[in-house]
Parts: C-alpha cells; structure tokens; sequence
C-alpha cells in the first residue's frame, strides 16, 4: 500500500534510506483546526505579510541586488544577511505547497531570478562577501557563515521544488551546491563553518537530485567537526563543537542551534548512509540532553552569554535563554531520530517542544516574536537586548523566518508510514490520506483529550499506531465502539490491528503538578502545572498577588476552568490552585534567620506558556514555590 | 589630638570635607599578622613581581615606548591596556610606602619618564589612540576607555606623591588632567567615559593638589551622567549607568563595575562639596543594592552578558560573575560612606567583601587570579573563558593589578579617628599609632574571635570604639579585665571611654547556618555556612562523595575542626556539618514524580571560601540543600 506521495515535506529519506518509516506528503495531511490550524492560518494571514516586508526593509532583497549590479547603497545587516531570505522563501514555498497562491509563486520566481542574477559565474553567492569582503570568500569560514547561508538557501530550493515552484531555484541552488562540493569536497579544503546548518540541507538536496557529491560533502564536514580546524572566534573551541570529534563528544555544549542543526545532519548522513556510528553519538548526546540540559517547555541553552548550553543541571529559569531557532533546530532532530528508530520519546520531545518552546516564540496575533523564551521574568526586568516582551522583528532576525517555514510544514510532522502501518504522532483535526488509507480526525486537541479517528477508507489488512504521550496516566481507546487495552508497546505506541470504522482515544488532560529532579538547583524547592502537553505558567496579569510572592500550597488540587476567550490571548484554558501569597519584609543583607513569613491564602492562576506575553508586560513564572516553609 | 598623618593611603577627604571621620595614614597602623598580613606578604613576594612581569610582557610598557617614539613593532593588547601598567605603579608606590625598596622608587621613577615622554605636548596621554587611533581622540569615548585610564595614572600618581616616590608622576598626571579640564569643563565638551573611574580619580587628585578644577570637572561628569550623552555600544543605556541621572536612579544596573566605580566618584564628590542629594542617592541604590543583589560573599554581578547586575534577587551561585574588580569598587564605596556616615553597616559589608568577594580573587601563593568569582562549580565545568579555575594571568587584565594596589594599602582601611574618638573597623594584629594614641592588637581573627587591644599611649580623656559586626551573636568586652555591657550605639560601635591598659574583645565565631531571603529563587531550600566573617564552602576535595549529592541534615550541628595547615591551601579552620549523599538516578526528562532518593548518612566538610581551588579543580558550592525533602 505504500506509495510515494505527491509533495514531499522537509526531511523526507530517500527510498533506500535506513529510515524505518517514511513521511507522508504535504497534500497528504490537512490541519484544519485546532492550535495548529490556528497558527498556520495566523501564520499565512499575519507573520509571512511581515517577513516579506522585512527582507526587503531588513537589507536582505536589497543587498543581493546590489550583488547582481542593480541599485545603489552599501550593504545592510550581519554577514548572515542572506538567510532571512532564504528561510522567507521556504517559509513561503511550503505555504505554497499546502495552499497554493499566484502571490507566492511569483514572489519565490522572482527571487530566484534576483538570486540568478547576483550569482557569480562559479555559481559562489553570498551578498555579504561579494560586495563587502570579495577576497575573503571561505576564509573566515569559523564566523562567516557562508555555507549557514547556503544551506538554507538549499533547504528553500528544495522546498520550492517539492511545491512544484520557481523551478530556477533548484537551478541556483546546485551551482551553489557544485560550488562547495568544487571547493571543499573535489578540491580537498577542509574549512567547516562555525555555525552548521549545510550538512542537513546538503543532504535534502542529495535526496532531491540523487546527485551524490552533496551527501558526500554533508559526510566529509561531520567528520571533520572537532579537529581543530575551526578558528577559534574567541570563545573557545566548545562554542562551535569544534572540541571532539563528534562520534566522540557525549554531551551537547556550546551555541545551542549549531549543535542542534549539526545533530539533524548527523542523522540525516545516517539516514543516507547507514553509518551507525552516526546514530549511536547521537543518540547518546540526546539522552544526555535531555536528562540534563532540556527545559520543561522543551526548550535549550541556559546561557545568554553564547546562547549556549550550560553545564548538566544548569537550567535557570529565568536566564533561560531557549532560543527560538534552537526549539525549530530540536524538531528538526527529533523528527529524524524518530523516522531513523520509531521511537515514541522523540516524537514525546517533539509534541513538549512544539506546543511550549517553540509555540511561544509567537504572539497570538502573529505579529511578535521571542528570540529568547525564559520560564520566568521578573517585574522590574529590563529589556536592553532581546530580552523581555515579544518584538516585531530583530537586528538579528534569524528566529522569526525560522518559525514561519516550521509553521507552514507542521502537516509534515503528524503522521508517519511503514509497509502496512500508519503513525500517528502529533493529534490535530484534520484529514489523512495515504494511498489506501483515508483518516478523519475530529478533536479539540491539546485543550480536550479525546480524539476520533474514522476510518473513511483502509485496506482489508492494515495496522494503526497511536502515540501513547508519557504524561498521560490513564488512557482509553475504542475500537469501534469497542475498549480495548491499552498496552502501548516499547515504542510508545498502540498499535491497532484493522480497525474498520472508529478509533476513538482518550487521553487523560487531568492536570499535574510536576517536580524538578534534585538536582536542578534553580528551581530545587518548586513545582510546575501541565494540562496534557502544555506547560503552564503564572502571569501578574491574572493573580491577585505579585507573582513573586506566590507559593503553592503542598498537594494543592488543580482546578480546570472551561474554555474561554481571554482577551488578547485567544482560546484557552486555564488552571487554579491554591496558594499562599507570602509577604517578606526586605532591607539588610538578604541572608540569615528569616523569621517565618505572614502569608494570605489567594488563588493562584495559570495560563498555557505558549499564550504568554500576550497581555501586559507582567512577572510571569512557571515554576512556584512548593512547599514554602514557614508558612504561618 | 588630632595630627595629621605622614603618610595617607587611598581616599583621604580634605580637611574641610564633610567626613565624619577621617583615615589614618599608611604609616600610623601596621598589619604584623593574620590573613591581612599574610596577604600584603604574599601580594610583596609573588603578585606584585609577576604584575611587574606582566605590564611588560602583556603590552602597556611597549606601547608607552612607541607612543614616546621608542622601540619597534604595534600597539599590543586591548585600548585600555595602559590601565594595567597604571595599577600597577599604584601598587607599587602603596608597597613602597608600607616598605620602602628602592628598586620600587626605581620602577616608578622610569616609569613616570617613559609616561613623561609618551605624553604628548598638550598633555593628552594614551597610547592606543595615540598609536592608532590619532584621529578618533576622545571621539569614541563610549567606549575608548581614555578617562577610565586617566583616573587609574591619576590615582598612580596620587599614591606616588603620598609615598613620597617620583615626583615627575603627579606632574604628569597634573597634565593629563589639566588636559581633560580644558577640553570637558573649560572647553564645554560634554562627553562622558563609558566607563566611570576618572571621578574618584579626579577627586583624589583634587584632594593632593587643591585644583578645584578637578573636582569641578568630577562634578560634572557625575551631573551629566544619565542623559543620554554615552553613544549606545549595542547593549542599551543601562551597561554603562546613562538611563537615569544618577539622583534619579533607584538601583545598581548595568556592567556593576560602572556602577560602583561610579558610586565611589558620588560619594567622594559630595565628600569635598557638601551635595547631600549625591549621599542620599548613593544610600538609596546601596540598601536596594544590600538587599536584593549582593552575594553572601558580598560579591556584586549576576550575569556574564555584559558582566552585569542581574534583576532583583536574581542571584544564581553558579553563573554569578562577582568580577573581581567589583568587589574592589565596592570596597571603595563603602569605605568613602563609612567616612562620609559612620555607619558601621558599612564596615560590616566592607569586611564580609574582604574575606570573601575579595579574598577568594587570589590563590594562595598569590600567583593565580579569578577574573569571575561563583558561589558553585559543577564537576561538568568548562573553562573555556575566564570562568572555571584561576588564571596567572588575562588577556583582559583589569583584576590582578587592582588586587595587588589593594592589598598594599589595606592597612588604610582598618581604622579611623575623629575628634577625641579613634575607631577600630577592621581587626588584624598589628600596631595603630594615631598621634596621642598608640595602640597593640594582639589577635589571630578571623580563625580567633578574641582581640586584644593593649593601651601604649593615650591621653587622659579619649575614647575607643569598636565595631561590633551584626554577625557577633554574644559579644564580650572586658576593658582593663573588667567586663563592660556591650551595648552598641546606633551605628553598630561600642564606644569605650578612656580605657587605660587592656581592652579584650571577643567576638562570637560559632560557626552559624544562614539561610537566603524566600525571594532569592536560586538557591531556595538551601543553607549556607559562616563562621565570623568568613562564609564557607565545600569544596569535592574534602568529601567522601559528590559535592552535587550532598543535602545538610537540618539543623544539623557545625563542629569546628581545630586550625591546621592544609597542604596547598593553608593555614585554615575546617567545618563539620552532618549530611546525607542522595544517590538521585537520573534518565528521561527531569521533571515528573521522583521516588524518594536512596541517601547514605555523610560528613560533609567546609573550608573558607577564600581559600577555595586552591587544590584540584574539583566540584564547589557555599549553598548546599537544606532540608532535602524525601530524603529516605
């Protein structure tokens, strides 16, 4: 029953691949509601207007034509310039493959021709170093991030490709390609950027064209990573992975979305190549993370100061620096670990990620963004940097394009395929279609529990597999009408035998207070509220104490209020629990005997983080205090 | 009784200012013993030789040579790099007037020659700008450094004079700063350094040599500050304090060595002009500074991004930064407000800096120094910056050459006179003679809480007051081997009349358990360990498991394990606390329901902070948890 779909996705292994499950098509799989659908509606009415304003006000269109002789001015913008563009591009091009627009297509046509245009000859592009520094081109590569920005321009083409559009793109894309393969592959250089990005995206290109070189070339860099050959930029070899091989290295340091983007290459080459030694480092260092360096919203980098990841256990909350870019960079591996093993817990990772780290890096309207994504602020923060409240665009304007084309391709990420078997991972209402297998899925999905699936259409012999998410401690199916067990296997799933008509699964959003492991020493004495895959947060704008006094009273029960439309949030549910608002006097050094502190029992109210910072720019906390002593 | 002292020390308000009390001269108290003494030993023997190796080697003497027109070759180092050669020199002439050497007259002498003839005509003096940056002079004060390095050869050339060494310096500095008046007072040029450290310096200077246009000047870049006059560097008007006037501000922000550097330039302005809204506003941000962002060890900045103030009660033991040159500052600070006040709670922060913030900078055998200063090191750590285990040395050598100019001239800090009263801060053995008075501490604080104080010469009516630290639970004081009430006045002093002989003093050094503010979220649910003036760590080279597994019993006894002399680290007082070693497993997210951990009773052990990673590089912390729920 396997049959290739029509428009593929982002990460789609070859055939041959070591992928033991294959993605469905972008035409295979509709959102039609939910948090979901509302995002990629949002972003297709709200963000993409915008990010197609800024690349040409940011310095982005207006620099490559400068590349290509046309206009007047200087460069614009960080040496990165370029890949505002690009990820614009395939932000639009998946917008286009899951809703087709003239607007879009002539947009993703003319930009391939500017791009055409300001290509040189040896097919080199990079606006920055041929207007700015032409002799310098691919020898700075430890911060040049000449192949970041080619491998995002490859990962547009490729998009623009599988969406049947701009087919000069493509065209652009391989000059570039051969480009890099002529000089670092062919011709024997071993530079590698400092920032990865282009292993991943040589890799889609290869499985686009079959041409082998790009594979190759993705191999040749992950292998290199970490000899040395990286110039140190001044901080340090970590900063760029650059300290051990990376078959070598069992934790995750340094820039956050460099090591996360090097990590999907690192599977994507596996994908390709069947080096399990590939798999195996990489796995490893996930483990690792994910015991150790990982956010309850799923989120990465605890530093500020090199948007890095901290030691193991070093998850501050509120000096979380969750970079955007870095949640998108996690999806992207963990979507590849998941077609590379089947393994339920990546697509666990991928549904905490998507609906907490990188869902609140939006505002509801579409029109802001995090860079940052803390899980807490304090009232008198100051937002000197990028700190803060949501902005509508940034110097450094790496995140909001990313979230954009994520968005457009969330489709992708809900379903997988084997030979007989159809995954679901991600729950959203909408449509399934696999060659023989047609699913209708009605729910209100993350705010309600139960989902429906129909079977409009199934082959005699077929299975079905249901995630099963870990947070849910009791959970119901019915088959036809029918409970059956539900015993998920190793895997996470439920694997349903042809079922025939109706799946129905109930999963159990009863809300849980969650405690951090002993030793994360920021939050040690806390505890956090989630409702199903949301984590939850404490905003001013809802409490009638300051948020900073609040403290939960131990075993409080957790209390659901019904669906609303909280203005400016949107539609949302919210949670009470008991609390206590302590009042501590100050003045002196703040240590010593602190005399237990008068308290008022109040009611304390959270919101789902990813709605956060929709409203005022109030102290907002996920973790409280739990048990506070001395409360009197 | 009142005589003036030979020799003055750093910050020494004019006669006519409005101090409250006035400092000793370097000559009128010698330290014999103790840490202090140790110290200034180690700082004469170790420190000051490698920091005379170093302006060599590192760059400032060179590039004063090409500056004068000698030797070969380019600027070296960073444009503030004069400044070490400038501590330098400070340090030296306090060395040399505690103890006279004439191969430091000799180091002077050259030095204030080759500055002599680097200098240019009209008396600007900075080698960076005048090797290559000629036209951009004070053109990029945001952030040129060129004040900041002026008030450091200022404050040179002050302690030159004051240790009665090269006489050409303060010459060369007089034309330095004359330079500074004609451009920003008499030439109407509004720029500001984005570093403050010329006011103080200016002041200083003002008060050697009478020229009421350095004090103007000083004034002026004080009233200035705040409006916007300080081109933004890229990180926003708080780094460097230019978002509010200074009287307007309610609390430290920004880059905290601006911030304390500036506050010692306000309090030394109102000092010599009576503005009492400089005091007021000083005293506000230092209780707002006290009780929301100061460390245990009194240490100041909780952020690497821009080596800055955090929020309130942001004050995480890991990633705090606690430069080295902002406990320095500090100590600044709350001495000028101890002279402007007499407040002891001054002097108490002065001491718990000292011992701690302050001490812990320096290795003991004084040839290794912490740039960063955490409360807690995991066994994960990476070095890649300056964090992680002292350093001979840095490429951005600000702290080493401050600490050594320090701990020269520590002996100005422990005591001063006013009318008919003279005032003990600061015990250490030694011997204090202020004209009448002539006195003997006989002590081994702070391993011992007694102080002797043995009465050589005084005159018939005088009065002796001794702080009382507000960490001295029960404090005894015999006066002539008569116990007397210890009743302190409002500023934290017993004051005794006319004692004749003897005066004993014991201080309560029962090792104490302090416990942080319910504000401070890092370090909830722990304690910490003090003893007298000392806060303690525990360091993985004296447990008998993980540093990050151990919880303190609560209420756990202390036990005081007598003096001994640690290989590496010293001379020291260990302390005994009883704890259990939780053997967390970790795996999966770390969020969730954790079993109660399995523990195993233990011993765990702490040594002064100051005296920490003086032996492996291995695991610290100060706040351990306490109590540690579910421990079974």
């Amino acid at each position: 029953m396997a049959a290739s779909p029509r428009i593929c996705g982002p990460a789609v292994p070859t055939a041959g691949s070591h992928a033991v499950q294959r993605p469905l098509g972008l035409d295979e799989v509709q959102i039609t509601g939910g948090p979901l659908g509302r995002w990629q509606q949002t972003n297709r009415t709200a963000s993409i207007p915008l990010g197609l304003r800024q690349v040409e006000q940011g310095g982005s269109v207006p620099n490559l034509r400068l590349a290509a002789g046309e206009g007047k001015g200087g460069f614009r913008g960080y040496r990165f310039q370029d890949s505002d563009l690009y990820k614009q591009l395939e932000a639009v091009a998946w917008e286009h493959a899951r809703q087709p627009d003239p607007g879009y297509e002539a947009f993703l046509t003319a930009s391939a021709e500017l791009l055409a245009r300001a290509q040189r000859p040896d097919g080199y592009l990079n606006s920055h170093y041929q207007l700015v520094k032409p002799d310098l081109i691919y020898a700075e590569l430890e911060y040049s991030h000449e192949m970041y920005c080619a491998g995002h321009l490859l990962q547009a083409a490729v998009a623009a490709a599988r969406a049947g559009a701009a087919p000069l793109l493509p065209a652009v894309a391989r000059r570039l390609a051969d480009h890099l393969v002529a000089v670092f592959l062919d011709g024997g250089d071993d530079g590698l950027d400092g920032h990865p990005e282009v292993e991943t995206a040589l890799v889609e290109l290869y499985r686009l064209t079959g041409e082998g070189s790009y594979l190759a070339l993705a191999r040749k860099l992950i292998d290199n990573r970490g000899r040395g050959l990286i110039r140190d930029v001044g901080l340090g070899p970590l900063y760029a992975q650059d300290h051990l091989p990376v078959r070598e290295a069992d934790t995750a340091v340094g820039h956050a979305v460099r090591q996360l983007y090097l990590e999907a290459g690192i599977v994507d080459v596996y994908l390709e190549t069947g080096d399990r030694s590939l798999l195996d480092c990489s796995v490893r260092r996930w483990e690792d993370l994910v015991a150790t360096k990982t956010y309850l919203t799923g989120g990465h980098g605890s530093r500020h100061d090199g948007e890095a990841f901290g030691e193991r256990y070093e998850l501050p909350p509120d000096r979380a620096y969750n970079e955007s870019c870095a949640a998108i960079a996690s999806l992207h591996w963990n979507w590849r670990l998941l077609l590379a093993t089947g393994d339920g817990r990546y697509a666990d990772l991928f549904e905490r990620t998507l609906y907490n780290a990188f869902a609140a890096a939006t505002s509801t309207d579409g029109l802001r963004f995090f860079y940052v994504n803390p899980l807490q602020r304090r009232a008198d923060y100051s937002a000197d940097r990028y700190d803060g409240r949501r902005r509508e665009w940034f110097d450094c304007a790496c995140c909001p394009p990313n979230i954009m084309r994520t968005v457009a391709s969330l489709g992708h990420y809900l379903a997988t395929r084997d030979e007989d078997c159809l995954y679901l991972h991600q729950y959203a209402p909408g449509t399934i279609r696999s060659s023989d297998v047609e699913l209708a899925v009605a729910t209100d999905y993350p705010w309600d529990g139960r989902v429906g699936i129909s079977v409009a259409r199934a082959p005699a012999t077929w299975r079905l597999a249901l995630r099963i998410p870990a947070w849910s401690r009791t959970t119901t199916v019915l088959v036809d009408g029918t409970p059956v067990p539900v015993t998920p296997d190793e895997r996470g799933y439920l694997v349903l035998s042809n079922p025939r008509e109706h799946v129905e699964l109930r999963l159990d959003l009863a809300p849980r207070l969650v405690f951090p492991h002993p030793r994360i020493d920021a939050v040690r004495g806390c505890a956090a509220v989630e409702r199903g895959p949301l984590v939850y947060c404490f905003e001013q704008a809802d409490q009638s104490a300051d948020v900073d006094e609040l403290a939960l009273i131990p075993g409080t029960e957790l209390r659901v209020v019904g669906m609303q439309d909280l203005p400016g949030v949107g539609r949302t549910v919210l949670i009470e629990a008991d609390a206590r608002a302590i009042h501590q006097p100050s003045g002196g050094l703040p240590y010593g005997d602190h005399p237990p502190p008068a308290s008022t029992a109040v009611t304390a109210t959270a919101v789902p983080y990813f709605q956060w910072d929709n409203r005022d720019g109030g102290a907002m906390r996920v973790w409280l205090p739990h048990p506070f002593e001395g409360i009197r």
